[in-house]
């Protein structure tokens, strides 16, 4: 992957990150400023989580283009938010911000295996953190429920996409282009049937319905 | 500001910090021992995350002093709730808090600035954070509504303040003094405003009511 | 203790948290998943927030056994839950849990007191934020009341056991060994004595009855 091309799926990805939250949000009721506050959050939280856990200078205070995107794209959503509740646009928004997760993810998990840190369980840990942290950051502090309670398949894509990078790395190390490609397409791909046939997580691996 | 003086003031805002919050706790009920950990949340939970994010040893690991005196008022507002809850008393606090706020958060961005951290967006983030940080993680912990998702007119002062600051601090580096006076001055009015005559996040600017 | 002893005893306490939390999780409807997620998160939440706080490397990327064995015994409790949930199996569990929430908090309470990380007080949170920083994290994401809301005798025992290692640190260093097993046997029996007799916060330390 190109450094160049890399920047700017991840810029797209941001903003998707920020524009889906804060679509959620306004279906709950929020303001302006909580949709700001909460769309940067979702947008940059799982990073700054793996840094802090890396124990390297976070990656928005090195490069700053992520906060004013993720501001930018948080406040035109808030602004323009029947132009995005459109189903086509809303729905393109979701698979935008599946590839997001798969990029992010993968990504993550590839710069901790790169640095030997804790491998092979912690690449796949700080990468579903990178992909899913902010969105639970945000959950928590807008009193919603996490998606590690709710049966939608976000998180078990992600980490289905994570340990394959982490298995193909340790088994074949030389086919680094291939794992990459590989495990951002499990990610979105399965993410996206998800969306696309509304896949919720089986009732057999639930302990008891909820109410 | 001397040195001497912004020591004071941060010990006078450490104890309203704690003080308005083991008084909102009391309400909806706590025991003692939550009172006293939460109290002690409210008070250095916000500094502490700046200190992680900047990678610097915790403040409260430097210097004890705030976590002495976080706890001495949280385990005497538990004490003497009666008193704390008299009209007058209960609102001094709530204007103590707001220089607090005021205090921490602009001190906060002008720390960050000063060490040219991710310079300009970076000081408002860590800024807010330092001011509102300690409650929001009391809230999650407490299962209350955090105050970005209500009306409250508390986090909007002080990003007005902490901006203030980054864009003066960014067009009239000369005028410190004058900085720091103007962007405290904004929080703590503002705020103080948003105490006396009860003011709120309007609601045109919200996406629909809350039930 | 010898490193080898105070090892294994680590890894019963690892998983007896992991095992608490997920059974707890079952009993509220939860997926294999989020079972997984939440377990580990139990049993290294606390350690790592730690870890991030003394600024050193968090624990499970230096050894990864803690993880493996998280993970393993997260999931066999969801795959056996009629198992565990046998009083006897379950009632053991949860001295077991008492143990670790003793060794881990006290060892954490002695190693920050040995690197001289804001002695005395630091030493106190960070060993509490040890044993008990996970069981906050996962009832957060998970959206229950947190132990610091509930009138179960979980954190004070902790705390009174810190507390006491700080203490005796502080005015018998030379005691070491006496300390650690004086405040680990705190924890313990204090604990325990909670389980066995169903001991809760005396109401008069409550500022009112809760719903």
């Amino acid at each position: 992957m190109g450094i160049q091309l890399s920047f700017w799926i991840e810029m797209i990805a941001t903003a998707a990150f920020a524009i889906t939250a804060v679509l959620a949000l306004a279906n709950r009721g929020v303001d302006l400023f909580g949709a700001l506050v909460l769309g940067v959050i979702t947008a940059v939280g799982g990073g700054t989580i793996r840094d802090l856990i890396l124990g390297v200078k976070v990656f928005w205070a090195v490069d700053q283009s992520y906060l004013w995107l993720a501001l930018a794209a948080s406040a035109a959503t808030f602004a323009f938010r029947p132009l995005f509740r459109q189903r086509l646009v809303f729905r393109t928004m979701l698979y935008i911000d599946a590839l997001g997760a798969a990029l992010f993810g993968v990504q993550a998990s590839a710069k901790v295996w790169d640095s030997n840190f804790g491998v092979p369980l912690a690449p796949v840990i700080l990468g579903v953190i990178t992909a899913i942290g902010g969105s639970l950051v945000r959950d928590v502090l807008a009193g919603h429920r996490t998606i590690l309670m709710s049966r939608e398949l976000y998180a078990v894509p992600v980490t289905a996409g994570c340990v394959t990078f982490a298995a193909m790395s340790a088994y074949a190390p030389q086919l680094r282009d291939e794992t990459l490609l590989i495990s951002i397409a499990i990610i979105f791909f399965f993410r996206a049937a998800a969306i696309h046939w509304n896949l919720q997580v089986p009732e057999r691996l639930i302990t008891k319905p909820r109410s």
